[in-house]
C-alpha cells in the first residue's frame, strides 16, 4: 500500500465555500500555553515515516505526500443557530456505530449548539419516502445511554438508493450535513450524493465515517469494530483450542468474516496465541501436494496431538469459485463457504489418507462478532472520529472521510479511499508476527 | 418427573463395608454448637415438597420417597494413607470440568490426606494401555490454576471401552476409589464397572458426577454447566436480537444444544428476554397452516418488524428425521440440523408465500457455550459436588452419583438415574416462565 | 434457622377479596395434559425437607408448615382493564432491580392487559409531592431495553416518609397494586403500607419483592442479584491472588458488602476458591494469640509465601465498636471499617512480631459489586419473581412478599420475612465447603 | 513532548559487535516478493509526522530524527546453539506481563532454536543468591497456559539490587541475553547493567521492555496494559454512573492509578463518555472560588441533578503535600490520597455552602485494573514487543528498549527513554476530546 504514486492534488479536501464564523469552541491558537488548541488546514500527517524515503523523495524533487490533520478548526462555515445535521448509517452491522452516532449528536449539539439533528433509519431507505421510514429527532436524551448496545438504533440497510431522492429529501429538509456511516458501497453512494450536491449547487456537507469489520478501506490505518471484532473472535479461539486439546487428534476450526482481507483471522490469532495456522485471502495455499495445508496438518497432529485453525471467509476460494456465482445485496462477490469446504475436507483427508481418526470441532461465531458493542478501545476511536468528522462538517468541507494514519486523525478524499482496497500484505509486519506466533510455514504451496 | 412411583429400595446407597475409621475432619455431630457437622446416613432429602402429596401418602400408608442426603461421614471407609484415587472424565466437554477435578484432587489432598490420585487421560482410553496414554499424578501444584481453564485438563473421548479392562487396570493400579466424570453413556459405563468390580469381590468405590451440558439426567435437579450454558447462549441471543432489529424485516435465528431437552433453550430465553419464539424438542409444532409456527412468525414480523428465535437442536425432529439414521460415537441418534433446515425454510416460505423480503440472520453458536470455563454459580456448584463426591468415595459407598435436589447435595444410586431420561415438561414452572416471557403461543399446531 | 416453630396461621395470605374473574391467561388446570397449569392457593412448599423431621412432627400432631406456592391463579381479583399498578425501588442498589421492573411492566402489560402502570421515582419520595418526583408512565417500549442496565431506572433513595401521605398519593392516582422492590426497611413499610391501607379500607394490594445485596431476608433462600455480586466479588479475590502471589510474601485483602451476614464473602471464596481465609460476622474470630487469626496468618505465609482474606464489612465489629456510634439514613447502626482496620493491624502485628516484611495489597471493590446488571442467573431469578409479584397482585393478595424455597417460588407474609435477620449458620453446609475449600481453621478463638 | 532537540546520536543503538550469524527465520530481503522480510538497521520511523516541521528542518540543514525501525535482521549475532537467556519482571504488576513472557520464551525457542531461557524470580531479587529464589527453567510447555494470567508468573519485587551482583549473576550463568521487564526504575537499573557489563567487558545484551501502568516513558507511543487498565477502569465508571443517577444529587467519584501522568484516568473517560469532570496531574486546577471546581460541579449537580467524576491519583496533590514527606520502596515521592481528600472535602462543601444534601459513592479499584489479565489489543501489542525484544537480542544491540512510534515497532536507547517522564499535555489531541467529551470547563483556575 505504501507503493502508490500519489499526486498531492488527491489529498485535498473540498469545501462549500469560505468559513468566516468564529467556532464556539473557544479553544487556543497558540501552541505552548497548556491550553487545546484549534487545527490549521495546514497542519498535516506524511505518509511515509522512512527518513531515507522522505529525504529520496526530496532528492528527487517529488513532493511529500500527506494528509490534512483533522480537528476543530477556528472558523467554520455553519452558523450553528441554522445548522441541521442528518446521520445515516448503511450496510452490515459492526461494533461501534452506536458510539458514532451518539458522539456526533452530542458534540453538534453541546460544543456546537446544533440542536437540530435527524436520524434517517434503515440506511439510505430512509430517505425515500415509499419506505414509510420516518426521520428520527436524536437529542443527547435519546442516545445517552446507547453505549452499552450492539448494532445501530437508526437500523441499516443495504442495496443502493437513488441518489437524486437522496439529495431532493435533504434539500426538502434543509439539511446542511450529512455524516454517512459505512463501509464500501456506502462510500461510493457518499461520492455520487456528493456529486449531486455539487452540480445542484447545494450547500451540503457529506462526511463520511468508513465502516467495515473487515478493515479493507485504503487509506484508513484501521477501521472502528475491528478490535472489538477481533477480540471477540478470539474467544472462538479459545473454545476451539479447548475443543482440540480436549479430544484425541483434535481439530479446532474457526472461521470469521474477511471477504477480501485476512485483518480480523491475523489479529484473532495474535490476541490469542493458540492457533496454529492462519488462512486469509491474501496468501495463497494449496491444500494437497506435499507442500500443502493438508500435509502440513498432518505432521502437526503427528507432532502434537491436536492443531486450532482459523480461516477468514474469503480465503481459499479458488476452491469454491467454480460453483459460485453473483453478487449479494451490496454487490460484493458470492463466496462459498471455505469454512464448511474445510470442515468436511479435512475429515475425508484423514480419512481417506491416513489412520487417523481426527475430533474436528467446527466453530463460525458469524454475527457474534459484529452485533456486540464496542469495546473500551473502539469506543475512544469511534468517539475521535465522530468528533472529527463533526469539526470537519461544521468547517464545510465535503466529499471526505474521518481517518486515521500514523495515530493521527486526518481528513481524506472520499475519492481516495475508493480507489483501491486494502489488504493485508504478506510483507506488513502483522504478517510476519503471525508467522512467528504459530510457527506455519512461509508459504503452503506446491511447486 | 414427580409422577415416579419410585420404591424406597431404589434411593439406597450401596457400600463397600462397614466405615470404621475416624474421618480426620473434626466436625461437629450436635447441631446447634455452631460448628460444622458431619451428616448421618439417615438424613434425607425428601422427593416431593407439597404438603398435601405428603400428607395423602401418609394416609395411605404409602412410603416418603426421599434421597440420602450428602456430605461428610464421621466414620469413613478407608484409611487415607492407604487410599489411592482414579479420576476420569469422559463424552462432550461442558463448563465446570476443571473445577470438579480441581476439587476432588484439593480435599482428597487437603482434608483427608490422600496423596496419591491419578487422572486418566482421554476418558476411558487412559484405562487401557494399548492407547498410550500415561496415567498422569495430580497434585495440588498440578491443579491449582486450572479454574480459569475450560474443557478438562485430562481431556475426554467418546465410546465405550471394555469394561474388564478398566477393571483390571484400576486392580493393577490399586485404585480405591474412582470418580467418573460424565453423561448418560458414562453412568452407564460407570454401573458396569460397579458391577464388574462387585463380581470380583474388589473392594473399589465407583462415585459419578453427571455431566451433561443438555441437564437431562433423572433425579438430578440440574447439572453442572448449564448455568454457564445458558450464559453464553444468551450473548447468542443478544446479537441476534441486534442483527433482528438492526435490519427491515430481520430475523435473528439462533441454535443451541439440546439433544432432546430444552433447558438451554428455554433457560436462555429466559436470560435474556428479547426472544419471541422458542423450539424445544419436548413441545411439538407444525411449521405449516394456520397455527402454524410459519404463520405465526409472520404475524409477529407484520406487528413488530423484527423476530428473535431460538430452537434446541433436538426440536422439530419430525421434519428431519427421515434424511437421518443411525448413530454417533456415543450411540445417541443422529439428528439432521433443524437450524439450518429452519434457515431456508423460513426464508422460502415467506419468498414464496408473503411480499415480506426478510433479512435473516443465523447463528450456531455451537462448542463455544461449552468450552468456557464455569461462570461463579458453576464453580462453586463443582465445588461441593466435587466434596460430596469425596465424602461419598471415602465413606465407602459405591454405584451411586452425587446430584441435587430441592437446593440439597444427595447420593443417588446410579441406576436410579440411568432408568429415564430427565425432559423439559411444558407443565414445569420454566416452561410457564418462557410463554409469559415470550408471549409465543401456548401451542402452535393444527388439529 | 430450621428452629423455628412456627404456626401454619403465620404463612397464611391476606386477600382483598373474593378473586372472581377468569385470568386471561388461559392456562390449563389439568395435570398431564402437557399444557401449562393454573396454580392453586392450596398447593404448597414444605419448610423442611428431611423426612425423618417430617414423619417426627405427624407423629406428635404437629401441624406440617408450608409455604404458599407463588403463580397464576385461574381466577384474578383485578379487573385487568381497570387496574392501574405502580412499582418503586427503594434502598441501596442491588443487581436485578431494572430486570424486576421490566417483568413487571411485560407482564402486566402483555399477560394482563393492564396498561397503566407507573413507575415512582427516588424511592418512597416518590410518592410525597414536595420532591417535585413526577410518577412516569412506564410502557413496554420505556423498558424493553434496560436489561444490560445496572441501578434502577426509577433511581431510588433511603429512609421512611411519611405512610399516611404514601397512601394518600395511591389513593389519589387510584393505583389498585403496588410492587415495593426494597430491603429490611423498605418491607417494613410496605406492612405499614398494608396496614394503613386496611384500616382506610382501600382496595390496594401491596406485593413486595425482597431487595437486599447481603441475602439477610428470612424465609427466602436466597435474594436476587446475590449470584452476581458473589460474581464480581470474585474478580477482585482474582485481582487479590495475582498481587498475593506476585510478590515476597504477598497478602491480598478484599472487602466485601455483608453488615451482618457473609453469604457475599462465603460465596465468593467458594467461586474462585484461591482464599485461605473467610471472616464473615457470623464466625466470631480473635485477631491476637495463639490460636488467633494474625497467628494463623503467620503460619500461612511462612509456608505458603502469600495469603488471600476475604472479609465481609460487619466482620470483626468487636474491634471497632467502641469507636463508632449512631446510625445511618436507613436507621443501620453505623459500622466501623474492618477493612481499613485490618489493612493496618496486619502490617502493625507483622512489624512489629516478625521479621517478615508483607506487602500487604487492600481491595475495596465497594460499590461495583452492586451497581452492575444483573448476570444470566439473577436475570432469570428476577424475572420469575416479577412474574409471581404479578400473579398474586392480579389474585388480589397483599401484605405479602414473593420468595423462594427449595427452589420453588412462594408466597410469604411480609410480617414473617421481617421477624428475623436471615444469617449464615456456620452449621449450614455452605459454610463447611468454605472450610473445605480455604483450609482456616474450624475457630480462630483463643480459650 | 515533539518539541525536543534530539540530536540524531542520541537514538543510535549499541551493539555488542558484529552480527555475522545468517538468522534462522527465512525471511525475505526483497520488497514486493509477498514473502515477509528481514528489517535494516537503517529503515527508521521518522519522529515527527508533519510535513511543514519536516521541510522546515531540511530547509535549515537540521537532521531529521528518526528511531531505528525494530524487526527482525538477517544477520544476528548471537548462535542460538549457546545462547542463554534470562527474563526479568521488575516493579508493580501490570497486564501483559506474562504475555510479553510467553511471546520471548515461543519466539527465541521455536524461532530462533534458543533452548535455555531462565526466569528470575521476585525482580531483582532473583539475582542474588541471599534471597533463595531460585531461577526457573522457562519452557514452552511451562508458558503455554499463561495467557488468561494476570500479574506475573515470576513474581516481581520493587527496590533496588546491586548492580554488581547481579552482573556477577549472569556472568556466573553465562546469560547472554537479559530481558528486563519493568518501569522507570527498573529501565535506570537496566542502565546501569548494561554500563557495568561494558565496563568489565562481557559479552551480554541488556534489552528493556518498559512496563509502567501509568504510560509514562518517554519516546514510547504508549506501554502495554495501558489499554486493559482503562478498560477496567472504565467499569469502575460505569458503576460510578449508576450510582450517581440512581440516588437524589447522586455522586460518582472514581480515583484512579496515575501517579504523574493523567494516562488512565482520560483514556477511560473517553472509554466510558458518561464522566463529567477529569481530573489529571497535568492539568492544575482550584477546589474553591468562583471558577473552582466545587462550584463548578455545583453547578452541575443544579442543572443534572448528578455527576460523575474520576480522579488521577496524582491530581491535586498541592491540597495534600504539606502532610506527605518521603518516598516509596521504589524512590517515587508518597502521595496524599485525593481520593479520600475528595471525599470528605466534596460533602463539606455541600453541607457548609449550600441545601444540597449528596449521595457521594468513592470508587476506588485500586489493584483491581493492574492484576487483570491482558484485553486481546495488548496481548498482540506484548507479543509484538517481545518479539522484536528478541530479535533486537539476537542481533546483539543492547542498552535500549523496544518501543513504538507512530504505529512503528522501534529499538531506542534507554538512556533517552530516561531522560524524561512523558505526561499527558493539555494540548495533545486526547485532552481535546476528554474536553469536549465531558464537557468540563478548559479550566477550573481562579486568577
Amino acid at each position: 500500500m505504501e507503493n502508490l504514486d500519489l499526486r498531492e492534488k488527491e489529498l485535498e479536501i473540498d469545501t462549500l465555500g469560505e468559513a468566516k464564523i468564529i467556532s464556539p469552541l473557544k479553544l487556543s491558537t497558540v501552541y505552548g500555553d497548556n491550553i487545546a488548541n484549534y487545527v490549521k488546514d495546514s497542519d498535516t500527517v506524511l505518509f511515509y515515516h522512512d527518513k531515507n524515503k522522505i529525504l529520496d523523495h526530496i532528492k528527487k524533487g517529488k513532493p511529500l505526500i500527506a494528509f490534512e490533520k483533522a480537528g476543530p478548526r477556528q472558523k467554520i462555515y455553519y452558523d450553528p443557530s441554522k445548522t441541521k445535521a442528518g446521520i445515516v448509517t448503511c450496510g452490515g452491522l459492526c461494533p461501534g456505530i452506536n458510539n458514532v452516532i451518539r458522539s456526533i449528536v452530542m458534540t453538534l449539539f453541546h460544543r456546537y449548539n446544533v440542536k437540530t439533528i435527524y436520524g434517517f433509519r434503515y440506511g439510505c431507505q430512509g430517505f425515500i419516502p415509499g419506505y414509510g421510514h420516518e426521520p428520527v429527532l436524536l437529542l443527547p436524551e435519546k442516545v445517552r445511554d446507547i453505549l452499552g448496545k450492539g448494532g445501530s438504533i437508526l437500523s441499516s440497510s443495504r442495496g443502493p438508493q437513488d441518489v437524486g431522492e437522496i439529495v431532493d429529501c435533504l434539500d426538502r429538509m434543509n439539511i446542511s450535513i450529512l455524516f454517512m456511516i459505512g463501509g464500501d458501497g456506502t462510500l461510493r453512494c457518499s461520492q455520487a450524493i456528493y456529486e449531486e450536491i455539487k452540480k445542484r449547487g447545494l450547500k451540503i456537507s457529506v462526511i463520511g465515517i468508513p465502516k467495515t469489520i473487515d478493515n479493507d478501506i485504503s487509506y484508513v490505518e484501521k477501521t472502528f469494530g475491528l478490535e472489538t471484532a477481533f477480540s471477540i473472535a478470539a474467544e472462538a479461539i479459545k473454545s476451539a483450542y479447548v475443543e482440540a486439546s480436549g479430544a484425541p487428534y483434535g481439530i479446532g476450526l474457526v472461521k470469521v468474516m474477511g471477504r477480501m482481507s485476512g485483518f480480523i483471522a491475523a489479529n484473532a490469532s495474535l490476541a490469542l496465541n493458540v492457533v496454529n495456522f492462519v488462512l486469509i485471502p491474501e496468501v495463497p495455499f494449496d491444500l494437497e501436494g506435499p507442500n500443502g495445508f493438508f500435509k502440513t496438518l498432518e505432521k502437526r497432529l503427528r507432532n502434537r496431538g491436536y492443531a486450532v485453525i482459523i480461516v477468514a471467509e474469503g480465503a481459499g476460494q479458488k476452491y469454491l469459485r467454480e460453483n459460485i456465482e453473483g453478487e449479494d445485496d451490496s454487490g460484493n462477490p458470492k463466496l462459498g463457504d471455505i469454512g464448511i469446504y474445510l470442515h468436511s475436507e479435512i475429515k475425508n483427508y484423514f480419512k481417506n489418507n491416513t489412520d487417523i481418526y481426527v475430533n474436528l470441532k467446527y466453530i463460525d461465531p458469524s454475527y457474534i462478532i459484529r452485533s456486540v458493542p464496542a469495546n473500551a478501545h473502539d469506543a475512544i476511536y469511534c468517539m475521535q472520529l465522530a468528533q472529527n468528522a463533526v469539526h470537519a462538517g461544521m468547517a464545510g468541507k465535503t466529499g471526505m472521510i474521518v481517518g486515521r494514519w500514523k495515530g493521527q486523525f486526518t481528513n481524506a478524499p472520499v475519492k481516495l479511499a475508493l480507489s483501491q482496497r486494502k489488504y493485508l500484505s504478506p510483507e506488513d509486519p502483522i504478517w510476519l508476527s503471525v508467522l512467528e506466533a504459530t510457527g506455519q510455514p512461509i508459504q503452503m504451496v506446491n511447486e
